[in-house]
């Protein structure tokens, strides 16, 4: 396994790929790696020559007040977890290589980003397709994998790749959960054991609803008012949103008809959780 | 020599060139063809195996008051000049297809885009960003083609091709001109015989102050009001600006030392001419 920091030079290194005509699948990550990355690698391994991965905990989709700065970083146990996973490159630059001082040029979705993670992390989803757009120029990937966890961002993303004629597919794998059902997230090991306990009510909430829903319940407030009442019965800062929406245009349904998903944002203890579910 | 008009289809071709290790060279315009473009298509035949010309009249980078609807277009003729000059290639998407319903991505240069004709056209190089980043995407060129006519233009997809780790050349060509000077552009035909006359003031001033420059005269005002001057003894509408520049980031030169552009936009009756010169 290969470690490239510089921009320059991966990009050399993929033209000698492409050169022998070899596919590259692509898994941009955080870093602090966890079963959903590596679920992410293993699909890339399986369906691709060379497996790229790209650990950069990117400044510019971090709000001011956000945890940038104490965002988990081991890059050590990552490189361990690549390598066994199947990864061929780690791509890990500095964030001097990524934004060196002048850039000046941004890539921004106008519509989609506006909403719901968009509306409480204002200039997120910019600094997400910015990075996203530049690593898929370094890495020039054939298949990108992403977790269906951050659902947005995975619909944004797209959006982005159809709307600028990039020639790469986007392949969105289901969200990794522990054993009690909470969605695996970087972020988790912020939780006390309270607070992970609790947390177990996200998922709980979307299956109950999605039972509801197959039950025949179709009208969207009733849903939200039920997932609103279970996640309010326990020890929780706060709800940021429950809604249910198009697929791709995130737009809201008023009934239920066809393919839906259920997204969620909660606050517990100091640690924002989002969750989602698709219901067919 | 082939046309094609839908963006996927260009994709394809493409990519079976770059499977056959061929180079792409590739001429963005707006057609309307003039010298110009055309030295800009025998560089890139000289240079490259494949020839590709863009020829879409991309309507996001004018304004609401400007010239998109009645900007000159002759494609049959665009044909047989791109014919005649060696291209392989023409692609000419229709604006829905450049365009689909429900497009929400851009590309935007948040510095340089705003000074100069970026100030007096807002939005205008958004417009050409994201539609270069598109048409980049599609033709995948090895080199790319820009006059000098459009200096703010070309350095701000240099900026772009830079902060967003395009791995692709851009090459910025001499201006080609009448004989009397005038730099071609595709709306000098909106001048009648008079205006045409007194367009030629442009390069006239400009290599008169390079003339004083290259004599010893490093103030910068100085030489802004002789150029001035000698415009303002033409029937012009009005001068948008006369700017000297630092090559690359455009930042205002007090005292000339080294290399510095000279930018001139000048209304002469209803057009707006600009014009450029390097000073080294």
């Amino acid at each position: 396994m290969k470690i490239i920091k510089k921009p320059y030079k991966l990009t050399a290194r993929i033209k000698a790929i492409k050169k022998n005509g070899k596919t590259v699948g692509f898994v941009p990550t955080m870093g602090s790696l966890h079963e959903g990355h590596i679920s992410l690698i293993k699909k890339a391994r399986k369906e691709n020559e060379i497996v790229v991965l790209s650990i950069f905990v990117n400044p510019t989709q971090f709000g001011p007040k956000e945890d940038y700065k104490k965002y988990p970083r081991n890059f050590s146990r990552d490189k361990a977890i690549a390598k066994k996973a199947g990864v061929d490159i780690v791509f890990a630059p500095s964030a001097e290589n990524m934004y060196p001082e002048g850039v000046s040029t941004c890539v921004e979705e106008t519509n989609l980003s506006k909403i719901l993670e968009g509306a409480i992390r204002p200039g997120h989803f910019k600094g997400v397709t910015t990075v996203v757009l530049k690593l898929f120029n370094i890495v020039q990937p054939d298949i990108s994998y992403f977790g269906q966890k951050d659902y947005q961002q995975a619909v944004i993303i797209k959006k982005m790749v159809k709307d600028l004629n990039l020639d790469t597919n986007i392949k969105v794998l289901p969200t990794v959960r522990e054993k009690d059902s909470l969605a695996l997230s970087s972020r988790n090991i912020y939780l006390n054991q309270e607070e992970r306990k609790s947390a177990t009510i996200l998922c709980h909430s979307l299956t109950s609803a999605k039972k509801l829903i197959e039950n025949g319940l179709t009208n969207t407030e009733e849903v939200k008012k039920k997932i609103r009442t279970m996640i309010k019965k326990e020890k929780i800062s706060g709800i940021d949103y429950i809604e249910i929406r198009e697929l791709e245009t995130l737009q809201p349904v008023k009934k239920i008809t066809g393919k839906v998903v259920i997204l969620l944002a909660v606050r517990i203890g100091k640690v924002r959780l989002l969750d989602n579910m698709i219901i067919k």
